[in-house]
This record gives structure tokens, sequence and C-alpha cells, in this order.
């Protein structure tokens, strides 16, 4: 069920049903449990084809091809050792190319007081409906709720505050791989829209808009490459628009990427210039080397465990998935060894000469 | 303030005041605020010493160590760089070595149900008390409380009983990386006692105890290395007495290691046999070898970033962190250049001599 094979990136517009982009109306495996239960038995087969129903057979794949298990809680879902091996090869590339930048990996908690959630205005109209609330611990009521990130500026900030004093303390770069919670409750959709999910989150700042500028751009042409040459998948780098930008941010770029069985594209990652907005609010200020009082430029940028959907939602087929080789777990190579006079054989006159 | 030092562990019993063991009634940074002030701005010297008032000294070593933040929660703390490199090197050693032994990582929700969380009676009596609660997404109640995992025995073991079904699906050796959230009300200390940090677990499921039993000493001997080849500092490995054994399991081995100023032992990291307890309540049978149905043999193991907290409590002094040469994220080696005659001068005689 599971083959590899490069870039085979269709640029068919076949298939503009009116799925809503990339929603599926289905959070649970397929109903069919009785052809569920047969194709179990063998392993083999999909129920559903990409062609006819897209929604269904990436639900299939991702379950058949052992990437996935739906879990009791909808829009939660167990990451399998197939793609924890993919995540961790994009890991190992993207932090030592971070740590080349001199980024250093921190941890935050994953809890953060309303009070700090809700100090940017439009950032948290962004994410409230999303935040999931903690209220109880044990049996006793919390004194006040606390929120589970949804990402995690106003988590950090603060204290950037603190740890930023003078311009010998900037450029302050720091990245975390972490868990994040958005308790979105529409279409959730294995990788895609994932009520939690894993990612990097990159949160720098800096004396002058210009290395904030030059950091968004260099940030993104990682993400080109974690798609382009680990994903084999080819992807447009851009900025979005005022209403796509990031809730807060100056400007946001991202990479996005083109799913020919749905005729639309996909955001693949973002890198957000915060502008000073953040640091307005957290009063993150420095002393320049004028002596002057001034305000940091920040950016933020993240890719997440969305990427493995976009590869499957664009390699998958009919027989399953279908892994580009830097990703896959598992490396096969065929070598056929033909029979004497092989070659006059009309089958594998094919093989060779194709 | 960080100096590198090899294995330096005093025997001596010295400081066997009444500190409750390794809690210590600080939660917060030293109030001393004015002195505090005074040694931020040049960055040098502790205000306590570690033989006088240790609980204090700890404390203070890890912030001003810039291994810790405190963070607006009680009990969260941030992990800094330099913290976060240790665990790197921890995590690279440990992870390469449990794939040497056919783990497999993968990743589980934060999330679970009470409904599942509850049905091992023991395992939840010993975590119900620290289990925070998820009752409210955006500013809607959710339909049913869900708990975040404090452990991942009852997430991962459902889904065990769906994988496991005949004798060739075992052993089954999964591992994750992830947070867990413990909300402990009593002496919250960094590192040591926090109620969110980071480790992996080990779950495993075999057809026989004795492949159990093998595993669980195999990564005992993983925790007993990275305590004293990573860290220098020596563990006694052993077993539990039942009092102190793991909620719900059969029984539970440690290692342990030692702190000379508390005269205290604490418990490093755990590798339990859990028996059939689980496999029990989960229904996770096989078909074994001769067609009979049998239950498997299971085990989880951890280690955390309490790793760090023991490792400071060792080797730190007055001065500050001492970090083992092979976690420390700078490597400095002093060389001397001596004047000509100089050693006849008493100083470099002496160096030279020791």
């Amino acid at each position: 069920m599971i083959r590899s094979a490069a870039l085979r990136l269709s640029s068919s517009l076949r298939n503009r049903e009116p799925l809503g982009g990339l929603q599926f109306t289905k959070a649970m495996p397929p109903k069919n449990a009785k052809k569920k239960e047969v194709k179990k038995e063998t392993g083999l087969g999909l129920t559903y084809k990409k062609d006819e129903n897209f929604g269904e057979w990436y639900s299939e794949v991702v379950v058949s091809g052992e990437m996935i298990e739906y879990y009791d809680i909808s829009g939660c879902y167990i990451l399998r050792p197939w793609t924890m091996a993919i995540w961790e090869t994009l890991q190992v590339f993207f932090d030592a190319e971070i740590k080349k930048m001199n980024i250093k990996n921190c941890y935050f908690p994953l809890f953060v007081t309303r009070n700090v959630l809700e100090k940017e205005k439009d950032h948290i109209e962004g994410f409230a409906p999303e935040v999931a609330w903690v209220t109880k611990s044990g049996e006793s009521d919390m004194e006040v709720p606390i929120a589970i990130r949804p990402t995690s500026e106003t988590v950090m900030y603060p204290y950037y505050s603190k740890w930023i004093r003078g311009h010998r303390d900037l450029p302050l770069k720091l990245n975390q791989w972490c868990n994040v919670v958005r308790w979105e409750f529409s279409n959730p959709t294995p990788f895609i829209r994932s009520r939690e999910f894993l990612w990097q989150e990159g949160h720098t700042a800096f004396a002058t808009k210009e290395e904030a500028d030059q950091e968004v751009l260099e940030v993104l042409e990682l993400y080109r490459r974690i798609y382009e040459e680990f994903l084999a998948i080819p992807v447009v780098k851009g900025k979005k628009s005022e209403l796509e930008k990031f809730a807060g941010g100056l400007y946001t770029t991202s990479v996005e990427a083109f799913v020919p069985h749905t005729g639309r594209g996909i955001q693949g990652a973002t890198s957000h210039c915060l502008g000073q907005n953040f640091a307005k609010m957290f009063q993150i200020n420095f002393e320049n080397e004028k002596g002057e009082k001034a305000m940091v430029w920040q950016n933020s940028w993240a890719y997440s465990t969305r990427t493995i959907g976009v590869m499957v939602m664009v390699h998958g087929d009919d027989k399953g998935l279908v892994l580009p080789p830097k990703v896959a777990a598992v490396q096969a190579i065929v070598i056929p060894v033909p029979y004497k006079d092989a070659t006059q054989r009309p089958s594998l006159k094919l093989a060779i000469n194709s």
C-alpha cells in the first residue's frame, strides 16, 4: 500500500466539485462498516476513489496507510509511526537550518492566563472562539480559568519585554517545538484541520524593520524547501491579503500548495512580520545605540503537521499512500532479474523502454 | 557563572536539616527584591548559599543561570535555551538507543475522556487529584469535561486493544516525546515538581512476561547511562516498594540519585512492568501461536526534564551552575600561557601540580 514516487503533480483541474475547498463533511472514518471489515482482513485496497470522492478517499488513505488512527475525541488524531518518521525528517532538516541562523530552542508553558491572552485585541479576536479553557483541577474549581495556547505570542512576549533592555540583547531569536490547541468546530480533517496539532513556532525580535523583513523571507525559503525538496510539492511564495493576514500582525507571507483533485490551493506554512503591534502591547522596548528608547520589530513563523496532510493529498492515489523518497521511512528498490531471452517478452520490453 | 566539571559528587551527609526532602516552601523567586536588582545589574554572584539555604539557592541558580524563568502561572516554568540544549542532548542519545531496540515514535492526543481515564481503578486513584479538566471552548461549555493527560496509559491502550489481534502483532513498542500535566498543589519546584513537564513515555506490549521483564531492565540501564554518562551523577538501580509503585502496575523499577546537600535520595526515572492489569481493563488480547486467546504483558517507562533539576542540585555551587561536559552547550578550555620562569611562581606551580 505504500509506494514511493518522485514528483507526480498533475495540473489537471478536474473534480472542481463543491467540496468547500479542503473542508470535508466527515470527521469520522467511512461509515460503510461491513466493506471496511472485509478490507481490514486483507489490508489491501481502498473503498473510495480519489477522483470520485476526494474527502472519503483522504480519510480512508490516512487510516489504511496507518498514518492516522481516529480518536474518541472528535478533531483529535493519533499520529502513528509512519507519520512521526516523516515529521522527524522534516524536524531534523528545519532544526539544523534555524540553528545556523542562530535561533535557539526553548519551551514555554502550555497554559496562559486570560489577562495575557487578551492583551492584544486583534489577536485575541482571531483566536478567542477556538480557545480551550481549563477550569478544574481534580475536584476543585480553579480560581480563574486558564487557557491552552492556540499559539504563543502572548505567552512569550511578556518575557521578551523582561529580557530585552538594550540593543545588545537584540536580536532575540527563539523557537519551540510543541503542541497547540485550536478547538475549531467545523470539519475536522486529519493533519489539515485538527484540534491539537504539532508544530514549531519561531518568535524573534529585532532592532530594525529591515532585519525583521529579511528574516521573514529567509524562513519562508526554508518552508519552500520543506515542500519542494522533501515533500516533492511545488509551492508559490507570496504575501497574504489584509483579510487573510495573521491576527494582530503587520503582514503575513506564506507558501501555498495546489491540490489537483480539489482544484484548490492550500496554505502550507506562514511567516509573519508582526511589526511593532505586540511590542507596543507588551512594552518590548530597548535602549538603542544612541541611548534612545525604541520598540522592537518582531516576527513569528510556523509550519505544522499539516505539511504531511498536503503530501498525502497531492501524491496519494487509489491504491493508497505514495511517499516521496526523502521522507519514506522504508526505502525499497525493485531490481528486475530477467530470464535468458527475456528482453524478447513484450512486458519486459515495455519496462526496459519506459 | 557557568562552568564545566566532571563528577564532583560529595558523599557528605551534612545538612540533614528537616527540608522535607526535596520539597521547598518557595515556588516563586526569592523575595529579597532589592538585593536581586543589584545582582541583576552585574549578572554575577548568588544571594543564597547552597550550604545555608538549599531551597532558595536552587531557585536562584536556575533563574540566574538562565535555565528557567518563572511564569505567571504557579508551577509552570519557562525552559530557556541552556535547558533545551541539555534536553536535546539527552533526547538524541535516548531516541537513538530505543530505535535500536525497534521502538517506534508516535504521538497520541493531549486530551482524554473521563470514561477512558477512569477505566483502571487504581490508576485513576493515583492521578485523579492532579488532573486538569477542560470544560469550555471559546464561550461554550463542553458537553463533557475533557482531561489533560497526566500520563498516557489510558489514552493509548484502547488502541493497543484494536491494533493487537494475533501473536504476529507483538511485540508492539511505541514511545512518544510530549508534555504532560499534573496539577499538584504542593511545593512546585523548577524541573523537579512542575505542573507541566516534558518527558518521553514508552508503552510496550509483549506476548510473555519474560520479554516484558527483560525490557524493564534494558530501559532502566539506559536511564542509568543518562545519569552517569551524561549528567555525571551516580545512581542506584532498584525495585520500588509496593507503596511506591506505579498506580495500577505490577512492579516499578527506578534509578535513584543522591543529593548530598539535602542528604536525601531522589527518584531519577522509572521503568514499570504493568503486568496484565491494563490488558484486562482494556481487553488487550491476542491469539497465541497455539490458537488460544491470551492477554498481553505490558511495560511503561519514562524520564523527564526532572533529570536536569537533579543535575543542577548535585553539581551547582555557590557561584552558580556547574555543567558536566557532555551536556554543556558551550565547551571552553583554559590554556595557561606562562611567562618565562613562571613555573617558579607559587600560583602556577600549584596549578601545574594539581
